[in-house]
């Protein structure tokens, strides 16, 4: 009961802090921290200096740390409770464009009432910013009240999650020591449908492939040219639309391999979310899910692995009109793994199948851009079952095991290189427009998120 | 001999003005006038106006005439001479990107030396300024020697050539009475092979088409919905990727109808000409010719018709890596036609192939950018005779009729609506470069391409 009354006396100075911590986050979201365009260089790492300033006034010893892309900011609180805990969250954010898609600028962001409730709007208000600000509040909570934080924590927050994480490993690798801990939190992830709370339990993988195609050493007049000269966009377009059969299966030799099956267990589990695949397309203005016959909607994004091309480029797309018959032609193209997947050999069966499609003539070149394999929990851990009780005493809702289509590699590095598992708690809706113009985060998203780790980190004690 | 020596005079004024018909084209060239930008708006008329200035100069009756895109300058001489003519150019540009890959700014033109002699490097060097004033110093020199032109002559330049032409047609619809003459001359091809004249005596026809494919009304994150929401630019890549066989036959179905073997005559003409279609090749980093078994390279590129996509673009193609699924994906796609083909059948083809690749959730939209059907002179007019001598006299080389793979639809407008021919008679080289960075202009080809219009103007006295 004491316990109960240090947690209660914390969620009481969340809620009568909240104002203040909005204005923090709409500060946080102002800095256009970008990480995959080099333009943004500076902007990220003012980023990092916000953040780590915070971090220092909560007591934390905290430090901006170089790497050879962005920084990292590392803090740690002074030991104490059961077990050490590392808490991980990123700081950058993805690129705005198109821009004027956007109703506000991206990062001129607001409080705005929406018939669901108010939102803070702006591009990082949901991906991580956000999220990541959760935790941070809730520290500031029981440091505010009790002068001290009920575990010992480890703060890790990245730079470059939405650039593939170039030096994560190298950054884990070299201060395992420090960073070491009996689990991760990590909060990039979403609830499952609104209002229900979630932890996240499998994550896909991701291999991304940039491919350009190039053939004459110049942009040739399709007048002079055409008919004769090779096309690269036809050679592109030719490899790409066979990436994927009629059915929606992924046609590369081998892509497959290690692919398992829904356990019955986690089956039932799904199918009892009742989720409404046609409702969920519905709020981007689709009607029916593609995809593999006979697989339902959640085991396609939670389960199953996917090809998808992520953008295309080549020869004169402004407005009018350009009979040019380009030298060059390129696309991006990323793949979702799921189980045992391997992404280098992912990768390499990609590689060959365009190579399969040159003509004499045209040459090929291939930029990697990050890859890992998906990752599953070991949901033994006595920490998943408190952390589901807490969730659901704060939400009023059953929390829900869960899996998630998109990557989170770090969970994988965390296994691989901290010999740790993760436990994956995010306050994310489905309408968040992450990734998309007009991205939001729900002040009840904010506020309950704050309050749900202030009860997990009591669970820790 | 009277009018040789008449003749010789105007030549040797074109001689001695040489430097300073090289300095009025400069300046021309340094007005940016892309017609495709709207951006570029007053540019183009800075160059219509530059034209008017330049013709009221030589005692031509000149004018910039509005139209609902950008200006036509119309001119007209004295009249004399034995037949009225009209001579048409075109003094808008194309884009200049790739910007990053031209070696000085496009509009800052410079004479340079070469190992193939001088020549004028900047956009529209050749295509098409540099080329309309040949025809222009031509005038200039009759006009300061003799004080008159030999014919009467009318000269329209146009400033949205390179933009499909929209106000063409209705522009010489309105003026026919004053447009109308016994014969057109238009200088916007090329000679045969290097130093070798020619005259075009077919063009193919042209039909461009903008086709844009929408799925979700956002872009996805592509692991939130990636396997589950139509990716347009896949879809977008099938449709692209059926357009040819593995032939290289277009697959559209009608589309090879009106299509006309060549004569026995022109195939017998063409292959004297010993066209080395590898050597072609090599001079833009290429070896193979593609297209149709069977065929030769010229046939490819002057008799028989083909498709191919300009330009295409969809979700995040710039630096780094987005794991976006976009919400639509564009292409430019342009066919070159041949013979009779009927460019309204070959656009209806075009947007019933794509809607055949159209999956539920997905929408279409086509965009119009010119039709033109292919346009062959009948060369029994004796004026081809004329200026066939008259071209292999100055060049000291027999001049030839040839084809041309480009469209140049103002030779089928002028006879459908001013009911006359056109002799297509241009200085241009393989390696000009036009419509690509670095475009050129020999100072060869401006030099004796006016000289060649000096003598061809003789010839209609």
């Amino acid at each position: 009961m004491a316990d109960q009354s240090r947690l209660d006396e914390v969620l009481a100075a969340l809620d009568a802090g909240q104002p203040a911590a909005i204005e923090r986050l709409l500060g946080f979201l102002r800095i256009p921290s970008i990480s995959t365009d080099p333009a943004n260089k500076g902007d990220v790492r003012d980023a990092a200096e916000w953040l780590c300033n915070e971090l220092k006034s909560l007591g934390f010893e905290a430090s901006v740390r170089d790497t050879t892309g962005h920084p990292m900011v590392v803090a740690h609180s002074q030991p104490g409770g059961a077990r050490p805990v590392l808490f991980y969250g990123h700081y950058d954010v993805q690129p705005v464009d198109p821009l004027d898609l956007w109703d506000n600028p991206p990062f001129e962001p607001a409080l705005e009432e929406t018939p669901e409730g108010p939102v803070i709007r702006g591009r990082g208000a949901a991906d991580d910013k956000g999220q990541l600000m959760t935790f941070v509040e809730a520290c500031r909570a029981w440091k505010s009240v009790h002068g001290a934080l009920p575990a010992g924590l480890t703060l890790l927050f990245e730079g470059e999650e939405e650039s593939g994480s170039p030096s994560l490993r190298p950054f884990l690798t070299e201060n395992a020591e420090e960073l070491k801990a009996s689990l991760a939190l990590i909060c990039d992830t979403g609830m499952y449908a609104d209002g229900r709370p979630a932890i996240t339990t499998q994550l896909r993988g991701l291999v991304g492939e940039e491919v350009i195609i190039r053939a004459a050493d110049r942009d040739l007049h399709s007048g002079s040219f055409g008919g004769l000269a090779a096309n690269p966009i036809l050679v592109l377009a030719r490899a790409l639309a066979a990436l994927k059969d009629e059915n929606g299966r992924v046609t590369l030799p081998g892509f497959y391999d290690g692919v398992q099956e829904l356990s019955d267990e986690l089956s039932r589990d799904w199918q009892a979310l009742g989720f409404d695949a046609a409702e969920f397309l519905s709020r981007v203005g689709l009607k029916h899910p593609i995809g593999e016959k006979g697989r339902t909607a959640l085991e396609m994004v939670w389960n199953q692995p996917t090809a998808e091309i992520n953008g295309i480029a080549g020869g004169y797309a402004g407005e009018g009109f350009k009979t040019v018959l380009p030298a060059e032609a390129r696309a991006k193209v990323s793949f979702r793994l799921t189980g045992q997947q391997d992404p280098a050999k992912v990768r390499s069966a990609f590689r060959a199948h365009v190579e399969s499609f040159l003509p004499a003539d045209c040459r090929v070149e291939f930029h990697e851009h990050g890859g890992s394999p998906a990752s599953v929990m070991d949901t033994s851990d006595p920490a998943f079952a408190a952390a589901k009780a807490a969730l659901s005493e704060e939400w009023g809702r059953e929390a829900a095991y869960i899996g998630a289509g998109g990557s989170i590699p770090i969970a994988g590095d965390f296994q691989q290189i901290l010999g740790m598992d993760s436990m994956l708690i995010g306050f994310g809706r489905d309408d968040d427009r992450i990734h998309s113009p007009n991205e939001k985060y729900n002040v009840e998203s904010f506020s309950k998120g704050a309050r749900s780790w202030a009860r997990i980190l009591a669970t820790l004690q």
